[in-house]
């Protein structure tokens, strides 16, 4: 039912959203070498920040993700999870605030008073397709876009911290999320997987292992080889057996026991 | 600085609370032969429920939960580690709060209005030794108890569901989470150990199997044998040793790998 509204209506009427509850989003992507973040960059200023935003007084917390999910991405059903609130006093205290007022529309006014109360913020953890993404920014960001994990800017507010604590998630439970099918294309070579293991875990995985491992859960599919200059050395490509995948998740899709 | 605060203060002054953010605690006790949580019983009614509590304005949330945690068990340093933020709309809906309202003493009225609010809980999970815990009701409970987590009476709210997020939280992470550490007098037998895993999965386990492992992990010390009836029969005392056993827990302590 609010599908229609566009962006920055959300602070026009302060009181339809709570009060002190915020979302921040950690959507992750992988362009086959390296990880990536999605981020805002706030209006005329130099402030980077993950997207996020506010719950509806009629909304469920976890749908008011998947709205600011959809919104920032154009992705309806990603991967999408909490993993941790973040309720520290002192956890905006970076907060250039007076800064990134003087660059925020003379409109927005009441928007800023409502910004200066403390929120109890629930990080948000999406896995995606960088490729089926359109990033978009919201109405106080002139730009939304993807910035190497391994090179982030100095983000504001706590959401460095943030980003930390949604990578620690993600490797200690990397058995139980979805980080192949949601982070690979539909095609891949063996490297390609092997890649997106390394840069979660931050180490180099023994090839041979890797590849005997993971043929044996037994959800990959072999297809063609993949297309290159030479042919003959040119590696297999794979895709998930998406229900076999699944099954297996909810066991552990053990690589590291 | 709120030390001496007896219980029921925190009412008579709702401005100095954050709106619409409320704590609950799962706090888990193992007595050798079950799982316990403990309750609270709503003043003359039958309603039971998870202690809890909400956070200062001038408190970060973490050291609220502690807080509540102090001020229900008399326990200071136990494991406390918030697991899930619960935000669904509906999640109070069975809320019998207009007859929990009559059973409330009068001066409580602007409590009972501020707990009409919609409220973002963030669930925190605690693991102690129930002989160290002496349960204390909070103001508006007429009695705090262990209950079997096998045949726990219905709890208000969503608290049931609570309950059931935390020990899958537990059932999932039991590798890292010092379940034996928080939850076992400092001897104990390998028996004991055995069946605080059982109830926690919620199934048998191999007797030589879970002993082979286990003293394989290194961190148990043997003792004496317990007095028992028949001496020759009496099992061997355990504890930990705490360095090793707190080394290997970040590793996961894989009894299930």
């Amino acid at each position: 039912m609010h599908k229609n509204e566009k962006h920055g209506d959300w602070f026009r009427n302060p009181s339809s959203w709570l009060p002190g509850v915020s979302i921040d989003c950690v959507i992750v992507g992988f362009d086959l070498n390296q990880l990536y973040i999605l981020l805002l960059k706030w209006k005329a200023s130099d402030h980077w920040m993950l997207p996020g935003g506010f719950v509806r007084n009629d909304e469920d917390m976890d749908l008011a993700a998947s709205r600011i999910l959809k919104e920032r991405t154009g992705i309806q059903l990603p991967y999408l999870k909490q993993f941790h609130t973040f309720g520290n006093l002192g956890r905006r205290g970076n907060a250039p605030l007076h800064e990134m007022i003087q660059n925020t529309p003379p409109e927005a006014q009441e928007m800023i008073d409502w910004l200066k109360q403390r929120f109890i913020s629930t990080g948000y953890l999406s896995l995606i397709n960088m490729h089926n993404c359109i990033p978009t920014p919201d109405y106080l960001s002139e730009s939304c876009s993807w910035k190497a994990l391994k090179s982030l800017p100095r983000l504001i507010y706590d959401h460095n911290h943030i980003v930390d604590k949604a990578m620690e998630q993600i490797r200690n439970q990397i058995n139980y999320l979805p980080v192949g099918l949601s982070l690979l294309p539909k095609k891949f070579t063996m490297k390609d997987y092997q890649i997106l293991y390394e840069e979660i875990l931050q180490r180099k995985l023994d090839r041979a292992n890797f590849q005997k491992k993971m043929l044996k859960l037994g959800f990959l599919e072999r297809h063609e080889k993949q297309l290159t200059g030479g042919a003959h050395k040119a590696p297999y490509l794979y895709a998930f057996n998406e229900d076999k995948y699944n099954i297996l998740l909810e066991k552990g899709i053990g690589y590291l026991s």
